[in-house]
């Protein structure tokens, strides 16, 4: 009998918006597996720190810090063997994913190495798209809007078109492109229709006018949500 | 003191997949509120069901039956009167969504009644886009994709339009639209890419290729995911 690999959907940040489902296989298996930037605190091991009580093995997939460089794939290809050398004992991996694991995160590039050769179940989470539409008390959409998740690090002429074509866009992964973002908003006319947030869900949450974010201070974890239309719900 | 209204992610329809948060919340409402089709029995109280013991206020908000038309405002004119009686005798009210209250919901209706006179909190939730990708073990969107999500009662050139710039598409709402889709994904070349599947995560789940299902049954709560560009995250 060869283990199970799950990638867990742990949720947006707050420990309580994990699920049951994701909770009890969290609890249940003997090893757990996630992401943390090379020599910094996981955030998604955070997350789940209080649903743990720290007897399970810990597998610390150490990324590399290198802005808007998707990280060298060795680092996934020793993940892999690490989880795999688990599984193949019989041990059942989770790999605890942020928001969702389906949804920009890293678990896919596991995912794309194990799951044809373990049995693997993803379990998801409530991805950040909506916790922050939460946070914000902003509908995402509605009725028969177009819906459109545009990450920031593609160039201004790729925004743009999908900026006047959407009725709803989040733009995600912000970082060091906020200010750029911001002035194509404002040169859209779109600036008054958009809200930012940062880290939704957790404690360290802060959401603010456009204006009023410091451009230095807006990490890779931050979303800027815009109704093209305005209230369409109403 | 007045109550609190909360709009309340239940999830995609696992029992297991509602969060503590929403858990909590649910189980301590005096109040619960959700809709149901005129005369049918309602999704989402069925997969809150398993967490009630039925000793809570329930209002049902029937909505009538009617194809691509969203239902009469009145419906939510007389549910928001009934929930702020409620609220204003001090009793907090849960509404209950499906998925999330803020992706494509009803909840917004209430919300844009409501939320300014009364305390308003919004717990989100699971939602069909990520239960989707994880029952058809397909990830949403990698590095810098774009994803968007297309109702499918919009019309061709509006679809199509879409799905020429997008990387990733999930069309949700297909119900009657079925057929026309698959269609236009075959002319657009993209039905190899394209998956279909309808009330993930239920007991009733279906997932089969595009050319296995039935256009009579597909209902309003399916999806299809397609990636324009394949696997991207390999």
């Amino acid at each position: 009998m060869t283990g199970t690999l799950y990638g867990l959907g742990i949720g947006p940040g707050d420990p309580e918006l994990i699920t049951l489902k994701a909770l009890r296989i969290l609890q249940a298996c003997p090893v757990l597996a996630y992401p943390a930037p090379e020599g910094g605190a996981s955030l998604v091991r955070q997350s789940a720190a209080p649903h743990l009580a720290g007897a399970q093995t810990e597998i610390v997939i150490e990324t590399p810090m290198r802005p808007d460089r998707f990280p060298a794939q060795d680092v996934y290809d020793r993940a892999a063997d690490e989880i795999g050398r688990h599984l193949q004992a019989g041990e059942d991996v989770a790999v605890l994913c942020e928001g969702d694991p389906f949804f920009y995160g890293s678990f896919m590039y596991l995912f794309a190495r194990l799951a044809e050769r373990w049995p693997t179940e993803v379990v998801p989470g409530v991805s950040s798209l909506t916790a922050c539409a939460a946070r914000l008390a902003m509908p995402l959409a509605a009725r028969n809007d177009v819906l459109t998740v545009l990450p920031a690090p593609l160039d201004d002429a790729a925004l743009t078109a999908r900026l006047e074509t959407a009725d709803a866009v989040a733009i995600i992964k912000l970082g060091r492109h906020f200010e750029r973002v911001r002035a194509l908003l404002k040169s859209l006319g779109l600036a008054e229709r958009a809200r930012y947030i940062a880290h939704a869900t957790m404690e360290v949450e802060q959401a603010v006018e456009l204006d009023q974010a410091d451009p230095d201070a807006v990490p890779y974890f931050s979303m800027i949500l815009v109704h093209r239309r305005g209230t369409a719900w109403q």
